[in-house]
């Protein structure tokens, strides 16, 4: 499983731009790195897009209809950008293994969206205008095949010959929040984490000749990843109570209701000696220093369990259906937002 | 889904030698076909070898592992036969769709199947003597990926460059009494049912380049079958009795007891006048016309079912398990018929 | 597995009173019997509807939207006769083994209608105007919990003490025609299959103590009603061509054209000593002795197969989906037929 | 979701006895508790085993099959001291939720115990000596149901009359270490996890009627314990490197080798004065007011997540297979540690 991309909206970087919108409850981060900004931040150049929504965590359909009307904008413009014809030939493909529940995503979004290439090729007759070749695959996990799956991949280019490459998978969340409730969409490939360790090769344009988009869900999050967000709570919230108690309302209010918001920002992270107070020289780490100390710790204990929410069936079936229902609607003419839920269920 | 191959163990052809065995209640014939004989009976030349157990629809494991001793055993043969070196590497192909259930036999083999290419290439430091390299791939069926399989096929095999291939489906039955009671093996390749105009390409090591080892078992059957059977089992049914009739002990015999051996022979079946007499004009028809006719009433009215028994869940599972124990027995030196059942669950 | 009740549309039969309409290409048959009529067919009295529909096996989502209309329809109408209240709490009981898929109906609705009953019970603030108290239970079948079905379903109803009763269960189908393409509702409860010498009791208000509702779908279908069917439609077949081949029409109609409507009728029945050149003795024989002559024959030779469409895994899924949302708009006033689809996915 | 009973090893405590046995890699906890211990510690008096292996962790199928015989041998003992006769019927109960992973343990294990109370009433003559009446149900949960649990149990027994049941639930864990590694009996009946503010009766003698025997495994974690956990690591490590550095082997081992044990204990948690300089003044916080202050801040923003490892569907059969190859073990004479593995795939 690959790990999702940090985020770096704190910085003010050349040849990094990045920009923020809201619909709604669902945000949009758009982070364009160009060569110059990619060689300062150690990532591809490109364009990198992440939506966030509580439509999963919550179960909620109606909002997660909204959350699929704005990534099939944002994968739109991601196509334009990268000047895809509109009767380019796409190939989806499905990383991850179905067995795995949280590691299932890309081959459930294959299972539901809408294939044509056979149909262009064998029964052109009953193909109306609209609709683009699209062919799909499951490369599967090399625990289970035995081969490379950029390998498998590749094959397959080679014989189908695609115009694009859109890959769908699992990711490993660097933040808790995260789980299960962003949805990043890029067209620099994908890149093994280099975290991990893991030897899995680079998908993208470089290695396999045509564009390459991604999308990715973060669907699982280490213990390490867990205890180090806790931390940051606990002193982002005691960091909270110490402002607020100066504040002249605060006395108004009873105990326990200044979590009105229930939300903590950057800004309440008290200072350091602050931190240190609370939470000792563990307190006075950064996050860098903090997840390394955990890691040396929890690893060869067998203890850095990477783990997903208890709900995660429930969960990946409304993500692969949500992603189905975005990439009909982007591939295809006829089929948009207003009716992307008919080619879906 | 392909169709199973036609037995002809009725005929004496030049260039087709046909052996019968029966191990318990397991039987098993080999027919070979050489050049000449596939001429003549329209056939690939080839080792063609297929194996009769009741142990999947009898839900009984212990058969079942005297099953998997007996594929395991014919498939050493054909690999014998075919000069496959035990260094070479495999590639098990596991064709059909996972999400229908008679159909998903392959890629439910492919989940069982013990994999080890990777670790040769990976982590040559914890293969142990006794075990080739192993790759799979489960292609999907074209009505989701939009690709041929074949072709996908030929993608994988030039990047993993396999010694030889070993592919599983399952197959449309000729019989009502085969549908997941035999298993047929053979070196000459898969090819498309010629009777249902599919469009899939032949699996042989003409079009792959490399030896086809191919296992099928039957799990559907269409209602023509089920019909055309059913009325010769009538026929002979009635053609017992008559002939019984005039036999001394079936005076002695009370009424219902004929049935003692509940089997009918070829050899049952009543002469044409006979049958004119039972089934009308219907019954003199040969097995040909029979299906053709009711092929003609059946097919534009939609009821020419394809149909799967409905225990076919507990069956798939059982005959994933067997042809698992059956592969990795067959494959690796240290796999053996007395250990095969640790490699699987 | 119950056996789907016998269709008697041919009869006038005093205390039995037909009625057939038709919704596009939707058929409705509604059987009313009373007292005196139940005693002439040996059925219990009530109120038998059977909606015939091609939704299901042609996978037309739209067509079965608008069969699940027709449903609720009948399910209301049902109710209103059987003087339901619109504040009685419900429990629907889904019947089958959810491990083998045509028997899985049951389980799968369950699965996916409103359940609301412990809101009522633990948090009423939450539960609008508009809602009934509903609550399920899949009881499991008997060679699974080693307990009668009926004993499981009167404990729970003990406890629950429900208003009424739905039950939900797959069937074994007496015709080819309607499998995966009939509903069936009745007020009259589900009796055991006498057919099938099964040992589960009778689930009805008599034994219950509540008015129960059956919903059942023939999914399965044995060789021998194949059989019956397709030696039906062979008759039909050639007693059609026989009638047209004095039509002036026909004369000027290309071969195999005479097919256009795809249908076949009773009336094409040829007369008995036409039957009986076709099909000889088999042809002359009525419906009851040619099903039990083939009984006698396959199901000694273990041949009488029980079994189901080799794509029951979709039906099944779309069948659960169509029978959650006619249930949930018929129970609930505020789930209607315009916007049922939004309470079921 | 239940969670799992507090251990208490530590104490001395009047009529609480404790032995701690370990079988090769398998450590047996008996923890006694009297009517007095019961008082002083606050749990129901009753005796509570817990077995601790790493063999679901390993995926060790051979370690697995050492685990159900200690589990055998400890659920035989149970009831033995219960004085179940050996013909007494059981009942068995699969708590949870079959449509959510970490929850499913129950019912799967349902789906693979032997079943016999239907053939002791319908086929008498089959079944053999050494066999006893067992049942089983699968309850569902409240929010699928609408039905207090209890309430469906207890229905049934009315009818089914066991002569005692056996409940077997996934738990929520107490710690990260324990999550699928221990499998918790008990004869005390399962309680509503009072943390959880669960409405979930109680399930016991009491409350049933019948002795009850509870299975348990701790399949999720939530957030808190986690982070609890993972400071209480750094700690404890932290602890031991100050402890060691003044060790005279410790000079001599090159960096990073002092974790030769990989293992932390109770003794290596430094000083309260040392917690304080690591930690602040959550260091010097205990286990209770720790957890406590980690709820507060992470419920309220909705990130006490309930999480379970990424492997869980691999688990949860493993799980599955051992516990019925446990139970077919105990219920039935002819089933023992030595052939259990026939009776269960």
């Amino acid at each position: 499983m690959y790990v999702e991309q940090e985020e770096r909206k704190d910085t003010k970087i050349e040849g990094v731009t990045i920009h923020e919108t809201r619909i709604g409850n669902i945000e949009v981060t758009t982070v364009e790195v160009d060569q110059k900004g990619a060689e300062h931040i150690g990532k591809n150049p490109g364009s990198y897009r992440t939506i966030y929504s509580n439509a999963i965590k919550r179960q909620d359909t109606k909002s997660q209809e909204e959350t699929a009307k704005v990534v099939t904008k944002q994968l739109l413009e991601l196509m334009k950008k990268n000047k895809i014809p509109k009767d380019a030939s796409g190939l989806i493909v499905g990383l991850g293994n179905r067995n795995v529940t949280p590691d299932a995503l890309g081959p459930l979004v294959i299972d539901k969206v809408l294939v044509t290439n056979h149909l262009f090729v064998h029964e052109p007759q009953y193909v109306k205008e609209g609709y683009r070749r699209v062919a799909t695959i499951i490369p599967g996990v090399m625990g289970l095949t035995g081969i490379e799956t950029s390998d498998i991949i590749k094959g397959v280019i080679d014989k189908y010959q695609p115009g694009f490459l859109i890959a769908i998978d699992a990711l490993a969340s660097r933040s808790m929040e995260r789980v299960n409730a962003t949805i990043q969409l890029s067209d620099s490939g994908i890149h093994p984490g280099s975290g991990v360790g893991n030897n899995r090769k680079e998908l993208s344009e470089k290695t396999l000749g045509v564009p390459v988009f991604a999308i990715g869900v973060p669907t699982v999050v280490d213990a390490v990843t867990i205890t180090s967000d806790a931390i940051d709570y606990v002193l982002k919230h005691i960091g909270k109570e110490w402002k607020e108690k100066d504040r002249p309302s605060k006395s108004l209010t009873p105990a326990g209701l200044n979590f009105g918001d229930r939300s903590l920002s950057e800004d309440d992270l008290p200072p350091i000696e602050k931190r240190e107070k609370i939470f000792g020289m563990i307190g006075a780490l950064d996050e860098q220093e903090k997840r390394a100390l955990m890691q040396e710790v929890l690893t060869p204990l067998g203890h850095n369990l990477m783990v997903t929410p208890k709900e995660i069936d429930g969960y990946i079936k409304d993500l692969a259906h949500l992603l189905a229902e975005s990439l009909n609607a982007a591939l295809h003419e006829n089929v948009t937002i207003k009716n992307f839920s008919q080619y879906t269920r």
